[in-house]
């Protein structure tokens, strides 16, 4: 089969496509015949190098694919060969077949192309454990989130507005602004030209931040946070240090949570699988919530997609078609 | 009646007794006879205008009394006059009778005297919300407090111990931590002498921290925090900002937590007197925790009291006797 490999960390032009073995299901796991893999911004940290893969992972890029059951480990008794799936690999994603803990398989939704499914696993599962498990965002509540046009805020826009909140979010153009607000945010803020605290803070404040900023946004969102806020942090785009200052902190009771997807336990990514298909995947049938695909890329042009992922150009999300 | 009362923001001789009209329960109170009154360290912040009273709070000093129930408003249920208890107050205990919402009491525990059970409520409920129902501190976890022989810190030391966590404590003297170590702290750190951080990691880590310093000990908290980590931060003694690297924030999964007991809805702190009566009381009918009383001060030296606070050279709990 066909995947991409990269030999040492660098720029997009290290990622070739290469024949590789064809993958074994271990008992737990099932292969996939993939449709289609998302590229999310981890991948990009991971060919330069700065974000090694798990011991125990699939040294390969890509976080999440959609496709066609292929092959099912001796223990795994939820999947039938040919069954439309969707998944969170560890790792391997670009590639024509992987290999997946059959935990973190879900049903291709209804709704959608099982191509655009692709799109789903990393930013959804994120932005569920995040906003929904974690910060318990509710009904009524604020959210704000930054990056409207990312595959998160994409994501996070709409999946908020489902569960009845109200969205503030951010940009860095008027062009990602207008993107957010088409998706249902109630507010969007351009970054460049304003001072995002100011204003949500004018607008009441926020319930929960989701944030892949940190660095020099911080200040702002412990700002306006609401009493009893939480702060979901993914990522740290503007930075991995920041000042706190523990006032607000204290006395609006604010909760600071930090997670990643890839280290958590099979047992865990299994159960917010359960619970994604259980809550999300009705949004995506009422034809509430859709993933937004900005460009797509044979796998043999993975380079381009990094390239276009590094550009910060892009409204969405971004996919190889193996 | 005989309270304390204060006409200005000031050292200790601000704090002067006075004949004041007794309090008349309102329909959710009842009033209690003072037998003790906890004092507390946002007590001496409060007398310095560092701590403004709640805009619906009793402005006179004292966040926690023993005694006996001396009336009941007209909604009250649960309480009969004469019963022995001790509570949280909402401003006012350093007074010979004091009114207290009656969801905020407790029945006195078994295995103390009335007199020493003034200690528990501001320590015990502000330890119970943080380390176990925010931080979820399980059996075999490890917890690490500062400040081993505060009120805070030795009764989380105890609380802990009571629960089969592993505990882990700080303190500024060898004396203090070998008072730490009396009331079963595995292990205690000066840290005037050495780095609590190191010392923690190479102790394989802690799973809560229960921080009342924020500041410059902020990193080390972060940096010996196990994956999944959580701290609880009540108070931000050595200094209120800090700079803060989310990198072990995110890939430990960390939680920060802060709060503070005051500003509670009522319900929510009548929720935590239910759970310290439930949880923490069979604890002390055991002989597994008792309240440490360092020295006790007649109402009207008041002053002496806030003066011993302020040296920082006591252990355990003060108290006022009216």
């Amino acid at each position: 089969m066909r995947a991409i490999t990269m030999t040492q960390p660098g720029g997009p032009d290290v990622l070739v496509c290469a024949q590789v073995p064809m993958p074994e299901p271990a008992a737990n796991e099932v292969v996939i015949k993939v449709v289609a893999a998302g590229i999310n911004r981890p991948d990009v940290l991971q060919r330069l190098g700065l974000y090694p893969a798990p011991a125990d992972a699939n040294p390969g890029l890509g976080l999440e694919v959609s496709g066609h059951i292929h092959a099912c480990g001796s223990n795994v008794t939820g999947w039938q060969v040919g069954d439309p799936v969707c998944a969170l690999t560890h790792g391997g994603g670009y590639a024509q077949f992987v290999r997946v803990d059959a935990g973190s398989v879900m049903t291709a939704p209804d709704g959608i192309s099982l191509r655009d499914a692709a799109a789903l696993p990393e930013t959804v599962l994120t932005v569920w454990q995040n906003v929904f498990a974690k910060a318990c965002l509710k009904s009524g509540e604020t959210l704000l989130v930054h990056g409207a046009a990312s595959g998160i805020g994409s994501t996070a826009i709409q999946m908020a507005k489902a569960q009845g909140a109200t969205v503030i979010a951010t940009a860095r153009s008027e062009e990602k602004c207008a993107f957010g607000a088409k998706l249902g945010a109630d507010l969007v803020i351009n970054t460049e030209r304003k001072d995002f605290a100011s204003i949500v803070g004018e607008a009441g404040g926020a319930d929960v931040v989701l944030d892949m900023m940190a660095g020099t946004f911080m200040a702002g969102n412990l700002a306006c946070l609401k009493a009893r806020g939480r702060l979901a942090l993914i990522a740290f785009n503007a930075g991995h240090e920041a000042p706190v200052n523990f006032i607000p902190v204290l006395q609006k009771h604010l909760t600071i949570m930090g997670s990643t997807l890839r280290p958590l336990l099979l047992d865990e990514k299994a159960a917010l699988c359960d619970a994604v298909q259980a809550h999300v995947w009705p949004w995506i049938a009422a034809g509430t919530f859709a993933p937004v695909i900005d460009q797509t890329f044979a796998l043999e042009d993975a380079a381009k997609g990094h390239q276009s992922m590094e550009s910060g150009t892009f409204m969405g999300k971004l996919l190889l078609l193996p």
